[in-house]
């Protein structure tokens, strides 16, 4: 597989001047007011609309809790249940362009949309193969993109069936989602704990780093990356628990990295922000893990340390703007503020001042009024181009701030 | 007047490091969402909402105009009057503190509000000697900063008692706004363009350059200074062309500038911040034009230049946080986008994705539905360190983007 030769001519600013510059004066285009629809309000939807504010946009927010974090950031909010393919048609009637902020979302209705003419980012059909892990698994089987053996099982019954790919992760074919919908299975006394559902049963990969790139791609098909994230999660919560940027990786594994990310973009067949999250082993081959269709995580770093962020990115596919700037400003750690073990309920932040006065640090909090164990309350970044200073500045942040509930539990 | 000695142990981290250094662990507070309101829903409100989101507030926004930039983006909007002390009242009456982002507000609804314990930033006092330019010229000379020498006329026919001030500068008293209520006096002849009201008539400075520093004042006196901005005014409109961060000034001139911006806000006897705007005559002596008590149109680079914006300054101050950190990240121009010259109604953006495609530049537009010539339309900012990079991009910016009524006047 040579994805290489393709990035040259597919990727980033040389391509987009060339055609700028054959385009000229005389095709200046007029740009108007557009109507943009988001399906779901977290905090993802939080940062978008904060990045929308720059742009002649008019944005619709629908999701079923009115006090959701991108509530009161948006145009118009429609409280609405955006599983359901009522619900998000009638969403959808007076917009021009939807895209999502959760893939947990009707894409039947979204079909519908598109076929009556609607601009929906990501394609509805890219939506389909990555919602479902299994579906997921065979297109990267289909476009010979690595990624790690595996099965499909139905029943935890089902897994010694295929004991050669323990030890294994199963994972649940839908509704997974931060680290839930997964079991792992290390040995085959573990097989107990799986689950009696369509999933995937993938061997585990001897992993020297987990990364992330994330893939822009402009309705013209014009596609950009971000420099490589490394991550590193915690062990019990199985969430993020900082991620560095630019990984630290080998040049044959960067452009292994950046070839398959491209792959899976291209093969999607959509605009849109695609998070390719992958695995590089101990040999230093690279395994896609998995794909969002979406602003992600894993890009949250982007908001300060890089020129144009993942969610300024987006509001420029879908206004059909030239692409942005992928380019790092600085090196950063982004350390995602989770709640507290042991607390629930009405949020207080304890260490926040302590923390706000290290002078390279910014500070995201995702205005969720209740908090509970684990729970994605906000995050912080950190720029700097000296590695010792991000992992000092990081550390200082763990053990510093705590978001806790008024109630012990 | 040696105000450098003072600057030293005021300004900047050292002196906050220091303390947070001996306050230790033991004394970590609790956050908690707090209530602040903003009078006036201009760009300036937007911009402040777009920083909000990244901190635990509910904020509100009265203004009379529900189509006004920071309409949508705030938690509650209220349609109301903020030059009308009953509005002023009701509208601070469930908040905990209130801000303002224009200064034509109610100032006595504020100084009742504030015996009630409400947290008015900028204080009204502050504010009652900003509105008016009478009270402001006679602040600075009671405070012996210097600033060019005055008299106060009540109409055309007493300039010329004080013909030595010509040439000079006719200033209204009260509702100058973006070059507005100035009327310049260059020769005897042109008394007859003066005005007939309360004004302040100031002796023309031979200016060399034209400086801005943004001062911010944290609740607890802690005070903190962004480098000096450049600025470049369009001779025609009298609005601000582009301006260059840091200023190309003498050390000694930076000196001057930075003790007398200092001396302003210290003697104004609020927290908050301000911009002092000064004149470098071309003997290299400083003046103070004037002061705005808030976020500012000479503080917009901040937002990407700089590692706190002056809008994430000002929550910092409302909410009792650290001041931030005003160093720069990369140099910057900015440059303001205005309204075209004889076009005016429904807004139309002309040559926005030409300007878009340049790598280092970030575009905020502020959703203004209408335009009209010289209006404030948005802004472009520059990151770059190589100042003829700055200076280029500012140029191709506005020879390409043309902002437009899609009525011709």
């Amino acid at each position: 597989m040579d994805l290489r030769r393709g990035l040259v001519i597919f990727v980033g600013y040389t391509a987009r001047e060339e055609r700028g510059g054959r385009r000229g004066k005389s095709e200046i285009q007029i740009v108007k007011m557009k109507k943009v629809g988001i399906l779901g309000g977290g905090q993802l939807g939080r940062m978008l609309l904060q990045e929308a504010a720059n742009y002649p946009v008019e944005v619709t927010v629908m999701e079923n809790d009115p006090s959701c974090p991108a509530a009161h950031l948006c145009d118009h909010f429609i409280k609405g249940d955006i599983t359901k393919f009522e619900d998000v048609i009638a969403f959808g009637n007076n917009l021009d362009i939807i895209t999502i902020e959760i893939e947990n979302v009707n894409v039947e209705a979204l079909v519908e949309l598109e076929n009556q003419g609607k601009i929906i980012i990501p394609r509805p059909g890219a939506l389909n193969i990555i919602k479902n892990k299994i579906h997921q698994k065979e297109f990267y089987l289909q476009h010979e993109i690595p990624s790690a053996d595996f099965a499909i099982v139905n029943s935890k019954n089902e897994i010694l069936d295929h004991h050669h790919l323990i030890p294994a992760a199963q994972k649940l074919a839908t509704g997974g989602y931060d680290g839930k919908g997964v079991q792992l299975i290390h040995t085959k006394e573990d097989v107990a704990k799986g689950f009696d559902a369509p999933s995937v049963l993938e061997k585990m990969i001897d992993i020297q780093k987990e990364i992330a790139i994330i893939v822009a791609v402009a309705q013209d098909k014009s596609t950009t990356l971000y420099p490589p994230v490394e991550m590193v999660f915690d062990p019990i919560l199985n969430l993020l628990d900082y991620q560095i940027c630019p990984a630290d990786i080998k040049e044959n594994v960067l452009w292994k990295a950046e070839a398959m990310a491209i792959s899976v973009a291209r093969n999607l067949n959509s605009p849109g922000i695609f998070a390719v999250e992958m695995f590089v082993d101990k040999n230093d081959n690279v395994w896609v893990n998995e794909t969002a269709p979406r602003v992600h995580n894993s890009g949250h770093h982007t908001i300060e340390a890089h020129y144009s962020s993942q969610f300024d990115m987006l509001w420029r596919i879908l206004l059909e703007y030239p692409l942005g700037n992928t380019k790092k400003i600085q090196s950063s750690i982004m350390v995602n503020l989770l709640g507290a073990d042991g607390y629930k309920g009405e949020t207080e932040y304890e260490g926040l001042k302590e923390v706000l006065s290290i002078p390279n640090v910014f500070i995201h909090l995702y205005g969720k009024a209740t908090t509970k164990p684990g729970r994605k309350m906000g995050h912080a970044t950190i720029i700097s181009d000296e590695k010792q200073e991000l992992l000092l500045q990081a550390k200082k942040i763990k053990r510093t701030l705590s978001i806790k509930g008024k109630e012990k539990i």
